[in-house]
């Protein structure tokens, strides 16, 4: 398998690396007859952009969006939709020096040992940057859920290194670079500002959930909704751990307060299981929370080696984010509506349709 | 898609339900000349096998597996490998009461909404009786893996309930029935004796690893390594987070302390990313840790729904698990290593072939 | 990818050999809440069966199916459906010559090439016995469909060695061992005689057409309807060569008469296309020819090497048809069902719903 | 499934309409370390390029070939490459008079009812120029196949219309524009003025193969070489019939004259097989057959229906190609390699490589 698809019925292929040419991604599947234009795409986009606060890497890249096919008249003819996204602030010799060598916590050695090849500059395939892409085909997925079942995303940063961040609700969310909950962002302002100033990174703790979402999605063994949604969670760089629900407090809860007591109309009381009971979807919404690591791109020196296998010290000069997770959100949302996408037309396929929320 | 097939190269087909006549899988892409008989699979099935004592459900099912086909004398022919287990302690009565209601925290509400139609015996195809197949082709997989690469999987219980467990050595993990790494296991014998009075269940959270893996393996977009393992992981009945390396705890690490160094030779100082950068082997033991919920079988009443919407209360009489996680070591070691054959099998394809550790 | 699985949505993995312990299929996918039982698969395998006239193999196989799962108080509950047919007539003795040479014109010497090791007894998994699974997976397919759509699908031998056969109705087609749709088939018999007595074989023709067929099916690049009949047909045993409408005879042919000029009602003057119109079915009657090569056992000698390359000769002794064309019909109309379901459940998925010819 | 992707190793999915901004595909899962450029690709783009003779249709597009990721410093990473292709020279208003009707023998009426919308400019996505990505893609298949095994591919035109073409020699293919195998092709031209004065259209016959296949490529069942290669022929735009070796030739056949002996060293007496034993490559050279029906763009008045369902005339004005089987062969070409390197790759993931002919 080549790997670089996700989903098979509404399957986006994603193509590209950092300074190359151009990024993109084609998605087959699309059903037919859906308005579809770029003004649909590219709010989501820009939310994910480069550049738009002190907190994230500085590289200067527009993100324009261009749909190359599968829209006639504006609307979608059901044949693949390519979308792209020409590179137009590539800096190559920001990398020269990391030609050579691999840095700790990055791919590059991983790549170096797979391919025995690999394109160094920014971080060639295995960039941040190759998250555009799968951003734009979430925004089409997320339109046709919203538009035929009213489904939809939202997300939002739980926690920033060693700082909880609460939640006050999601209309702060916009409002702030750090998709953060809450009206007051200078705590995490200041904590960005020592660790930028440190040269170090740090990670972060966010969250994600769906809304509306038809019950019965997903296959009960193996191709579940909760394994699909923590496939996708974990496929993100840098992400190191997924939750469902109550996820790893689960662990020391009782069954009798764990399960989800179930109401007359299909409501349930609590939502201990996130949305998903034997792998799928029970109606309520679907909660997700994921753990990035730390940005490996680092001014703080560490050991590493070279390609001829020699020790070397390595720091990482150019532009990058500080934390990764601080731009992660409509990356997050993106890849649920994803998923969810992919099992309504799954099911769609064998049973008929879907059952709406009552 | 139909979802029931794990992998694509070394794909295995589950089939059955807890109390039909049999259960099973086919694997299909098995590399062709590798010694096998029911005798490399029994063993990996007996440590999951239900019945062996008084903190498991207790169900007496030998789980004898035979094969049909793929097999000339006592060889792999690369043709599909067919195991079949045969069902023989089904006792629908048990189950008859479930018939129109929904157990809380199961899967009989989703089925019925997804299908319209389900098997209540014994949970049907959502028993976790039905992880057994994946347990016997974990067992092939694990021969080729350990022949060809040196390839081992260890797993353990972490902690039960509220109570953490130490970790003392591997070597203890086969010498009691909670598969806990710990010489003296009557901590966690009281704790499930308290429990199994009560008419509780309680989660647990579980460890598993993967020692000499292959450099390289796992498609660096969406099909990652790391995003296999956490589908596989996460879509295991019951689980509910999963993590890699160091998991939620990254989320406060800094840079310069997470990122691990990386020695001449191609070995790392530390081993906080768990095996895995940027989605590829590194070579290190693969890290993860699951978090398995409380079981959702219990004595205890809980409110509910029957099938025509109205209020009910439902005790869950009948046999089962009172912490589903303790019979779960050889199940994450099964499907870790389902994950890394399929990816070397991928790797075989791409580049010819996967390099081994130095 | 491991090959032995049709279809993604109605998902059908064959296993087996020749004279294992048993050969089936694990269908993945099937629309729940559909009657089925062994009633509804058994008529078409006995079709299929040997040992019914003298002019097939005289092995003596019951081909009594097994329902193993998927269903349940006799509906199709969504899961997978797991078809068992036990061998019971293996005479591995007949085989015994075979093992140290390849036949001519059998797989024998690819299998060895390819796996480096193969199960000989009986042609082992290139054997035409594994075409059982195929129809008996057909024959859920063809339910559902005739159900759903009123989906038909007929078949029948119009060319026997160079004894062409004329069409006189399909009602003659299940009066006679040959499937041909004439109702003197005196002159076959007398040709299959003649044929038997000299040790030879011969190829067939035959056709296979599909009624009321829902409009819309296929997917038009790559994956069309005509594109997944040809790989269905040219992938049974001894098949070259297969022809949709018009076929090999459309080369001759003027475009002015070639194209099916439209109706009003969505119906067409001619059937030139054989119901395929840019790789998507039109609504017309599907008619597909195929091409059967003669059978390569023989009891005339002919030139082959061994497993260690020396010359020999072989002449294959043992039971097998004369004519494998002569039991092709009922699996080639399986395997037109198949493809026609696989896509009637793809166009579910992208476009809600197919549509029903007016 | 969402269709429009070819192979599942070396996955090409291709995108585009004829008259939109672009045409192109995603080859993933290409082999690292490959030198690759434009240079590669665009000889073989040329050789399919339309408006090259008079015989052709005069569309005027240079097709030039845009490498936009996978590449770096002239080698392929193991990465998605995507190659683009502007669209040059689109006239929207050639085709403004079939937005309302069918016409006959093309897929208008099918995508119609299929999608319930479509792109009508040029055929939109069903037409021929969407040939284009896929001739790349085998371009790349051909040079590491050429590379690795010296597999080479080679086609030409053996019958236009009533008139059959002889075969004098490969060398003649490339000296004139209907890749005939002969040194004088006065007579296809003199046929071809005197259709095109007519207005009429007319079918073609043509022969494709392979030379230096490794042995022992294909699944066996379902899966196999011959079943990919018939999918991916008649998946070719008016393609109605394949043939594999001797194909519709060998119904009349003896099986004492049709299996092909075997010899020493692996050499075979004969080639009525093709090169392809129980769906598995046998070493020979495969031989492929294909039948295209006659253009359905006429200047001939035919009779159809318009979108509301009355009944009009048609006639198809603009720029079109009398006989689409003169631009066929490097099409053909380039589909069989695809098959071969997609199967080429399978069998190293299972077998670990490919055995080379002796």
């Amino acid at each position: 398998m080549s790997g670089n698809t996700f989903g098979t019925l509404f399957a986006v292929t994603n193509f590209g690396e950092s300074h190359g040419p151009a990024i993109g991604c084609v998605i087959d599947g699309c059903p037919p007859g859906m308005a579809l234009s770029e003004a649909d795409i590219q709010p989501e986009l820009d939310r994910r952009r480069p550049g738009t606060s002190k907190f994230v890497t500085q590289r200067n890249e527009p993100d324009q969006v261009e749909i190359l096919s599968g829209v006639y008249q504006g609307q979608t003819t059901g044949t693949p939709i390519c979308l792209l996204i020409r590179n137009t602030d590539q800096r190559s010799k920001d990398y020269g020096d990391i030609l050579q060598t691999f840095r700790p916590g990055h791919a590059d050695y991983t790549y170096w040992r797979k391919y025995g090849i690999r394109d160094p500059r920014g971080g060639g395939r295995s960039s941040a940057r190759l998250t555009a892409p799968t951003v734009a085909a979430g925004a089409v997925a997320r339109k046709w859920l919203q538009q035929k079942y009213g489904t939809t995303f939202k997300g939002c940063m739980t926690q920033v290194g060693e700082l909880a961040i609460g939640f006050e609700g999601w209309e702060h969310v916009q409002g702030n670079p750090f998709f953060a909950p809450v009206a007051d962002v200078s705590a995490i302002e200041d904590y960005m500002n020592v660790l930028r100033k440190s040269g170090d990174s740090c990670g972060a703790r966010l969250r994600v959930t769906a809304q509306n979402v038809p019950v019965g999605l997903g296959e009960p063994l193996y191709d579940r909704l909760d394994a699909d949604i923590a496939k996708a969670m974990m496929g993100l760089n840098a992400v190191k751990g997924v939750e469902i629900g109550d996820g790893f407090a689960s662990v020391a809860h009782k069954g009798s307060m764990h399960g989800d007591a179930i109401l007359p109309g299909g409501r349930f009381e609590t939502n201990h299981d996130g949305g998903v009971l034997g792998g799928i979807s029970n109606g309520q919404d679907l909660e997700v929370a994921v753990a990035v690591k730390p940005t490996s791109s680092l001014l703080v020196p560490r050991a590493s080696i070279n390609t001829v296998g020699e020790p070397v010290e390595v720091i990482t000069k150019g532009r990058h984010d500080p934390c990764v997770g601080i731009r992660a959100t409509p990356i997050l949302e993106a890849l649920l509506a994803l998923v969810v996408m992919e099992h309504a037309l799954r099911q769609r396929a064998q049973c008929g349709d879907v059952s709406i929320p009552e």
